[in-house]
């Protein structure tokens, strides 16, 4: 047995996440799956670089797998990208060391959230529609008082199992990429759950005014769940980047 | 009554094309019934510049339609945009001539296909995605040869109800815009039903060498309903500009 990465990326749209469920069908499920067959049936898991919630999509994700050797990495990836649904596409597939791990040696993730401020009838499906003005100014002012090693705990969702909600975010900023789109990039080492939609929810909130820049400071210091803005939708966050 | 036209677009995925029908759902019939709504319920009825098919969208459509006089267009749009779903847009209304017709005063049509030649997760739903290597030289030799004012009956949809199938292509060209995107733009006076699809269909023969670019000249000779290739799917074709 080798030890192999993928590279791929999927459209969130019509799973319930990356993680393989009881009940619904995820992302993991259906690579698992294909992966299988390729295998004469014996079964292979995959450990992903991380979990997305239901709807969210990635732009670029890394997972590893243990498999036979494969002759032809290339040929292997035109396989599985045939057995594959539209809506994931594999780009390359490495052999890596034996002890190479997608999630535990990832050092950062990038996530990118993307705004249309005017009606748009053909992206809507991975872009969040606000029709109110912004102040992306004062959205850029509280997105920087998220920098730095913090205790999330106030953008995590109830009932998450991890030992600690503090991540190192480096970097965390909005984007105008037109008059009427912007997106909010940030990375960290880590992300708890729901913890980037929680951020966005806040930052539009300040964006069109409900609340100050100040308040993040204050909602942070609390550290209590469920203090932040509600959290904006899935349909337009995307995992942009994973380093390692 | 004042005459108005609608500048809008709309997103063909969920109709069953532009055209009010007795049993399926039309771009027509849900602007018709908004403006009947704003109308106070006496109904109104619009005139677009032409028709497109299931699933073909708009990128740029023009309609016009009579209606008591409206007061301030700008807050019109904006209620008829509120009021429409997220995937028929309304940019702008203006008043126009009593005598003016949206699709008998139309003078040229636009209309544009868009190709992958790669797997894409993210935007397959406004792609058509082509699997083998296309020769595009090849077939932008091919579309010159449908320039001209011609007859296109090889290229029409049997029991098309028009008294004449001529049509005078002003220009059609293919233009790769990224080493896996590419797109066709064709312009004329007026289309017949499932025209551009069909010339699209049977370039791309010409782009795998299924057949020759001469076979294109044999085929639009023959006059002959259902001699081309079969139509590329529709999905991937919109209607970009209509000039008057």
């Amino acid at each position: 047995m080798k030890r192999y990465t993928l590279q791929l990326s999927y459209n969130g749209k019509h799973y319930f996440g990356w993680q393989r469920q009881p009940r619904e069908i995820s992302v993991q499920e259906i690579i698992e799956t294909a992966l299988t067959k390729l295998n004469h049936t014996h079964p292979v898991g995959v450990v992903g670089c991380g979990r997305t919630d239901t709807g969210v999509h990635a732009a670029d994700y890394i997972l590893h797998f243990d498999f036979t050797e494969i002759d032809n990495l290339e040929q292997f990836v035109q396989r599985l990208n045939r057995m594959l649904p539209r809506d994931i596409v594999i780009f390359e597939t490495k052999e890596v060391a034996a002890d190479f791990h997608a999630r535990f040696d990832a050092k950062s993730r990038t996530y990118r959230y993307f705004i249309q401020t005017t009606k748009d009838c053909f992206n809507y499906e991975q872009r969040h529609y606000v029709h109110v003005p912004l102040d992306v100014a004062k959205m850029n002012e509280g997105a920087k008082l998220f920098i730095g090693k913090q205790d999330f705990t106030s953008f995590s969702k109830l009932h998450t199992d991890v030992k600690t909600n503090m991540c190192d975010v480096t970097s965390a900023k909005w984007v105008q990429t037109s008059e009427h789109e912007l997106y909010f990039e940030i990375t960290a080492d880590r992300f708890l759950r729901n913890m980037v939609r929680a951020i966005v929810g806040t930052l539009l909130e300040v964006g069109i005014g409900k609340i100050q820049v100040a308040d993040i400071a204050t909602i942070l210091e609390q550290k209590d769940r469920g203090k932040a803005s509600s959290s904006a939708p899935g349909h337009a966050l995307f995992l942009w980047e994973v380093k390692y």
